[in-house]
């Protein structure tokens, strides 16, 4: 075997070409996406790579949990798989890199193999994950994959139960067919993803690559705090059990207790509802989603413990009654060191100085790393800007980060 | 003429029944009732109302607005019209009590007044006010009635342009009718409402009736932070503009300035809305809806102008921008010395405490002062609960009420 596989390269063009056609569907008009989990417009992003996928001569794979796949057959007759891939799916008008650039780079990955007739002693598969960004459940096809999806996580999921079901009927799936998508871990070589890294380090150094040692814990609470609905006329102001008070004593708080006793770690209350929402009517209740995010397993747990203490404390401040429920939890995950190490290597070889960096972002890398040594490649995010129709990476440096999958892919196999 | 007509009193059997039919009407199940103004609720007790006056065998009126009576041709052909009345609408999972019992003791007045074949110098409606509760715009049929609706406060009302359109056409009305509904005043004689109390007030000081001097300025305006959507895993907390953040501040500070600078006045925040309102998204637009009263004109303008300035000084705080959204202003509103002495000699002549107090809460009895002499009688609330299921009145108040209803229109026309 020569070294001739050192210079293989993805072809540009095409992959750019595919990175903007991705970003049409569903697009918001300000450079955006709106494309949540087994929405229509996500269906429609969908359907569009999966005519990618024929179009490239790869053979086409639809699991239990709707996970997508281009594979191509160059390993072995039931050998291992290498995963390459990301999601398609986006938050509530997003941005159009976070996920595609992964998805598309996979099947770039794939493209250029086959073009370049290589045979490795793995198949290679590049994936679409189903609703990785938690628009349903969270995670959900990666989750699936890996076997770790249980029955209790369709019950309450994130986004409610009636839009999950909505969802999956919508995609032609059920709750028994996510259930058995699970793949044994024995199948899978490994997992290999490219992300824009959605914070401001890369671009703030002027570093072309992230190499990721640590994904974040992330965990996620429904809190709701009950008063008295009561008339907002006739109800003095110090009568009165106003949930919202409690909400937004709740907000503020979170705040500082975050940065003032978990530096590294965050939080956010990204909605809240209050009940009978009328104007003139003290709410009555007051419903608020939390989420919060450490690096360190030890910290993570003190600060779900610390936020239930806040809620509950601020409860009782405000003579209001609180109830919480458990929405989910992902434990913080190292990376493979071994994969981490190849991807540096695929960089130096790319002349790209990179870095290594914990990810504050939750990714379907995560639950992959349960079943198979995984990594991700991280590229520069102009602002740090995320989640946002402003986010947005340059095109140089999406190209440098799928030679840096291609390279990094080629080297776990050959080295 | 003799003084029979002060021996008169309801039917307290017929009354009572009609009340109780009324709370069956869109009922949630814990003593509350469900009907924001011409949702199918709504509609189902206008309905029931139209039925009651047809088998009272009085004329059925219904004007451009939705508001909908019983005409007793007691008096004059082309007199003038004393209106008794108030509103069949409710706020959103509201009690029983507020708004029904004063149309069920106003048609009852009307019965009365016909069996005892009695001749007014006046002739008597019972109305039911359209959207008195402000689910779509507030007080709608009544400010229609004096002709003080314009064609603004249909553009942007409280409960938004949609509902409002759509509550119109599910009501077979549309604006330029709405607009047409106007009065001349010269034909009213006067108005008299009814109404729970809403307050502790008479509760707690074991009176039986409420003679309302004053009714509260309530305005209400839309507020929204923005910030920058961002995604809440990779960016630091001090490094957001989280727009929840200027939303929670305003909810808590609204409460301290009015406890601490407007004693006797009150605020409501009612409703809070983030955009996106995901989980792992940075708030970027934080809605809520602001409402504020005060029963003097003078510190009426003043609270308006704090709580503006309160939410400007906390965007700039939290490095947030504003938008403000007027959405409608009713100043405080005296009722007629003459009706109110009415209503007391009422309850002086059927044995009952009484005593002067303001309304806390706006009544359709405000926009009536424009165009003629009117007039509120109170009674109690038990623990001065309202806009909640838990609002509860006891029958012998009711029947209290609506005898002094009967007494202090008979002694506006007779003496």
């Amino acid at each position: 075997m020569t070294d001739n596989w050192k210079d293989i390269r993805i072809n540009p063009d095409r992959f750019w070409a595919n990175f903007e056609a991705q970003a049409e569907i569903g697009a918001t008009g300000d450079g955006g996406v709106n494309r949540p989990a087994l929405s229509e417009a996500h269906l429609a992003v969908r359907d569009w790579f999966r005519q990618q996928v024929d179009s490239a001569g790869l053979a086409f794979r639809l699991d239990g949990a709707g996970n997508h796949s281009a594979v191509l057959a160059c390993g072995p007759a039931g050998g291992q798989t290498l995963l390459l891939g990301s999601h398609l799916d986006s938050v509530p008008y997003g941005g159009r890199f976070d996920g595609p650039l992964g998805v598309l780079a996979a099947l770039e990955v794939l493209q250029v193999v086959q073009e370049a007739g290589l045979k490795l002693p793995v198949n290679l598969e590049a994936i679409d994950f189903t609703d990785e960004e938690g628009t349903l459940v969270g995670v959900l096809g990666s989750s699936a994959l890996v076997g770790s999806l249980r029955l209790d996580d369709l019950q309450t999921p994130r986004g409610g139960r009636e839009a999950l079901l909505a969802g999956l009927a919508r995609a032609g799936l059920d709750e028994s067919c996510l259930l058995a998508a699970g793949r044994p871990a024995s199948s899978l070589a490994g997992y290999l993803e490219l992300h824009i890294e959605q914070g401001p380090r890369l671009i703030e150094a002027s570093l072309g690559i992230g190499i990721v040692t640590d994904i974040v814990g992330i965990g996620s609470y429904r809190l709701t705090f009950s008063g008295s609905a009561n008339h907002a006329g006739t109800t003095p102001m110090d009568a009165r059990k106003d949930a919202g008070l409690g909400a937004a004593a709740f907000i503020l708080a979170v705040r500082r207790l975050v940065l003032e006793e978990f530096p590294g770690c965050v939080a956010n209350v990204g909605a809240v509802r209050f009940e009978p929402g009328a104007f003139n009517i003290v709410p009555g209740l007051a419903e608020l989603i939390l989420e919060f995010r450490s690096p360190r397993k030890e910290s993570f747990a003190l600060l779900e413990e610390a936020l239930l203490a806040l809620a509950f404390d601020l409860a009782e401040q405000y003579d209001l009654g609180l109830q919480y429920e458990f929405l989910g939890r992902h434990q913080p995950t190292p990376m493979s060191p071994a994969v981490s190490q190849a991807v540096a290597a695929a960089a130096e070889a790319l002349s790209l100085r990179s870095i290594l960096l914990a990810s504050g972002a939750g990714h379907d890398a995560q639950l992959l790393a349960e079943a198979c040594p995984s990594g991700m490649v991280f590229i520069p995010s102009v602002g740090g800007i995320s989640h946002s129709p402003d986010e947005f990476s340059r095109r140089k440096d999406c190209l440098n980060g799928a030679n840096v999958l291609l390279q990094t892919c080629l080297r776990m196999v050959y080295l």
